[in-house]
């Protein structure tokens, strides 16, 4: 089973042209769902899982899925599916989502060429709005395709000027009709860019995911007391940006501690810090902080959690501020299906491509499917671990040797023959 | 000399009514400089002045002056002048300014009743755009009337939106002629609340100001590398705002130490702080911070400085981040005259109004003033040193009392007799 490089290629360039950004240094797109290039990329996709004889269906939230029915398939058996998404954070990368989707076309595509006989049909897929930058906060197309979210409630969601995601979506075409339906899936595979550099340190082409970390998201406000930053002596005030600042030390602290002691790959950050009134002669009065803690053990991220929690006491006792903290969110770790991951390895072992065992501490529309079927996420290299930037790079060899490796798993999944494939 | 605490209270009430806002709590105006509500401030303020006979000028900038030559006044002796400024910060209170324009016109107001016979002529003045909120960065009118900025260079200031100062006053009919100088002025004395504790914890009607406090602004960057917040492990990062946190901590620990070994008025404060992306799920990339030193004493200052820049050169090295300071802004303390606070004391003596000594935290016009003439700073007490804020407050009676002591010792600065006056 031959992957065709430069089909790969052209098919990932010819997605990049859509909402092109020139740049200094880089490649830059930026395609947020249901905008003139979200309708381009939509349609190129369309056009070229149609061209590989594909049937394909739009769902009401706007999930392509592309499906091949082999005549050696049981047209009723689960079907395997892979994909990824289309859209794009502002000034994103090329690779980032467009590669999962074209890979999952082009294992196909070389199924078809090798002339092997799946059992199963096979769907290469895209979902709405993984990333989040226009409507909700990420993986909604997902969501919708698990159940999580109703069909209602997705095209309910406006955009910050008030835009429904159902207004959006029918604006540039892609309102379907029904609902994608993960569950009905055999199995499921999403490759995609690791944004890391361990497969590159350890110069290994492709990542098996064993586990997607679990994330919380913490809101915390410290409130202190606006003053004159000339007129308040030091003993007299209650500072809110010093207080935090004790705060991000800690989270970090906490972080680090639990990496040396419990769980090597948890991490957590202040991502985000607000002041007011931020200005340079008033004492700060408020500072808000948005913190981010993942790790694939969900004991680890408690641990930080309590830390978080643990550090707003000491500056309400020691500095007379007051705190408030919400999490607002919080998913536990997600295990990637054992049958899929060994398939994976199988596969990449067959192609002679090596493949090492590895976590994902970015989230992705996997960790959804994985709640309702068996799932699977391999990664291929990111130059540098540089991601949702124009300086994303993979090289095409990489991407080319991560879709040999996604094409054997899938065929296995779909029933073919090890020797066939 | 009697003081008429109705009239003052109705001036300074009927400043209030300009740019009133409704707020919850307090009571709150937002009088921009060259707004309608800057006009209307400016024309009652006039109409003040002209009802208690005096010779209004307003100069190129848009200061006022008001200027009674009593007869017993030589015209061309240099005069003593006293007064502040109308407008305000957004949402500001009641007293900041208007307290110090109007005191100075119930002090020649009181002189005129009381029938004295100043040698001197004397001015009442309102500079334009002290609080800075609008054009430049503050005490913009007193910095053209000692000469440290042309005419032409202030008018020339655009306010956020393009706005040039000279069209701003021309749109409100205070766009005058000349310039005024401060240099001409035997004598200026500027009445200001407070905005600290210290009278209000000594039970103290009115301070006596011995310096102003040099000022310091330090604009610093912190440039580490933005990542994502899942993916990038702990030992991988370049945090810049866990750095800045590190200096927000080390600047807060400079001031405090230096209070308490060098100079007890010392203040160090990180005021500003803004992040880069400033998304949860990055790590942080740059990070801007404002900071603000201040003391009595110019050496005290330099080693807050000095320890700025040391916690910047120790997250370099421990850290890996880039970081850049400058000094755009710096002031020395300055003191204020030894005569004229002399004379304060006197004038308190004299009205049996208790007066102490402290220094000013906060820049007030007389910091220029005091480059070209003899210079004094009286102080009013703030409830709970509260300013800039609707719920800044001076009781009616704590005006008075300040006003007495102004008035007698403009009076005396005016060559009144101390029996006379």
């Amino acid at each position: 089973m031959e992957i065709d490089t430069d089909r790969l290629q052209a098919d990932i360039e010819a997605n990049a042209k859509h909402g092109e950004i020139e740049v200094a240094d880089g490649r830059a797109r930026t395609v947020l769902t249901g905008t003139d290039a979200n309708r381009a990329a939509r349609e190129t996709l369309v056009g070229r899982m149609e061209a590989a004889g594909l049937d394909v269906t739009v769902d009401a939230v706007g999930n392509i899925a592309g499906t091949w029915t082999p005549e050696s398939a049981d047209p009723d058996a689960p079907p395997v599916a892979a994909g990824s998404h289309v859209d794009s954070v502002p000034e994103g990368g090329i690779f980032d989502g467009p590669l999962g989707v074209y890979a999952a076309l082009e294992a196909v595509r070389a199924m078809q060429d090798a002339g092997v006989e799946p059992a199963r049909p096979l769907v290469v897929v895209s979902f709405t709005e993984e990333e989040g930058q226009r409507f909700a906060d990420g993986l909604l197309g997902s969501s919708v395709a698990v159940g999580d979210r109703s069909v209602e409630d997705a095209l309910a969601i406006e955009d910050d000027d008030g835009i429904a995601l159902v207004d959006a979506l029918e604006r540039i075409g892609f309102r379907g009709e029904g609902r994608l339906d993960a569950s009905e899936w055999e199995a499921w595979y999403e490759l995609h860019i690791e944004q890391d550099t361990r497969l590159e340190r350890e110069n290994v082409p492709v990542g098996v995911v064993t586990t997607i970390t679990g994330i919380t998201h913490c809101e915390v406000e410290i409130l202190g007391e606006a003053n004159h930053a000339g007129a308040t002596p030091m003993d007299e005030r209650t500072d809110a940006l010093a207080a935090a600042s004790e705060v991000v030390l800690d989270v970090e602290a906490a972080a680090t501690d639990v990496v040396e002691t419990e769980s090597e790959t948890a991490v957590g950050t202040v991502g985000s810090l607000s002041v007011s009134p931020n200005a340079t002669n008033v004492v700060p009065g408020t500072v808000e902080l948005g913190v981010d803690i993942r790790d694939v053990e969900y004991q680890s991220m408690q641990t930080i959690v309590e830390a978080t929690r643990s550090s707003l006491a000491i500056v309400e006792a020691d500095r007379g501020v007051e705190t408030s903290f919400a999490r607002p969110f919080d998913l536990e770790p997600t295990p990637m299906s054992e049958s899929l991951r060994e398939a994976a390895h199988r596969a990449g072992a067959a192609a002679d491509v090596q493949t090492m065992d590895l976590h994902s501490g970015a989230a992705h529309d996997t960790m959804h499917v994985a709640d309702v079927t068996e799932a699977a996420l391999l990664f291929a290299p990111s130059q540098e671990g540089i991601s949702h930037n124009p300086r994303e790079w993979t090289d095409w060899e990489d991407c080319a040797n991560a879709t040999r490796v996604l094409a054997g798993a899938m065929a296995e999944s779909a029933g073919v023959d090890a020797d066939e494939a």
